[in-house]
């Protein structure tokens, strides 16, 4: 597989499209389309990579239950269940913006981090989209005081229980990565 | 939240961008940009959603191994490790799909479904992409030979001690699912 060279397409702020032709295994010349929140997508970027965001799987101590956030996303015109998320600040870290995201979202604190992706990918048949998974420890009680306006979220503490209960509901939407890890709380009690 | 209109910004055959306007909680009027797989957003859409693709979790029962494929993804312009995976063909049920694409990027036969999702979201703050992750025994021996000539794919059987092994090392690339999966199954030998 041989890239050739890389077009941006569109030119907007947060996501653009991008095509990227490259010659297959028959040296067959061929175009792919994929999704960007790069400025521009660098086919030789530096390591280690930096992801575009953060998404905090968090632990609440005393209550003994995993939070999971009922989020309005507006790409799906519907409320989904997923995980306290955002885009990386310039020059942010991901510990720092994690702990700002489930602040913002939650108004929860972050109090230990006990597990750090590197930088893994959303989809990478369409998008180079990558994000940390920060699994960590948290404590206080939730409220939409520091949301957004462009934020409509709904704060859920769930027990194995209440995991197993969400899961069997019908016609609820949700996240891939909060499918997967309530499944495994659900089915074993652990994250 | 209101959704107010959406309009497509490019047009090709697999994925496009499209811009959604809304309404925030304060009545703001606001924009969206999302790149999705369909030819048009719905922003009503009936219920059960079909999701784009399959993503198959396969694990070998004589070998009593996790399968994993180290492939080569364009949007990267790299190597990544994920699992089988691929849209659905119109009119293809999840469970056809997920054998066909077992069978043509791996060799191996889907013999039994042990656990299938429902359409989940692979990253709602920047698409409306939605796939079924399909959990399933397998059988026969893995070979490249009917894979497409834009597919670079290497086979993997992964034990418990390999998933550990094959975590800790630096720059390598992972999708979300294989990431989160892997994990527990390294940590708990259970998938």
């Amino acid at each position: 597989m041989n890239i050739k060279a890389v077009n941006k397409i569109t030119n907007y702020k947060y996501l653009n499209l991008f095509s990227v032709s490259y010659e297959d295994k028959k040296k067959t010349e061929k175009e792919w389309i994929l999704a960007s929140r790069s400025p521009n997508v660098d086919l030789n970027p530096e390591e280690p990579i930096t992801p575009d965001a953060v998404v905090v799987v968090p632990f609440h101590i005393k209550q003994n239950k995993l939070v999971i956030i009922k989020e309005f996303r507006v790409a799906l015109a519907d409320y989904q269940y997923g995980f306290p998320a955002g885009l990386l600040d310039p020059g942010e870290t991901i510990d720092v913006a994690g702990k700002r995201e489930l602040y913002e979202e939650t108004g929860l604190n972050l109090i230990k981090v006990i597990k750090k992706s590197p930088a893994i990918y959303s989809s990478s048949g369409m998008t180079d989209e990558s994000v940390s998974m920060l699994f960590a420890e948290c404590d206080g009680e939730p409220t939409n005081e520091y949301n957004e306006d462009s934020e409509d979220i709904e704060v859920l503490m769930v027990s194995q229980q209440d995991a197993i209960k969400l899961l069997g509901k019908n016609h609820e939407k949700f996240d891939v990565k909060s499918w997967l890890i309530l499944n495994t709380y659900a089915e074993h009690g652990i994250l």
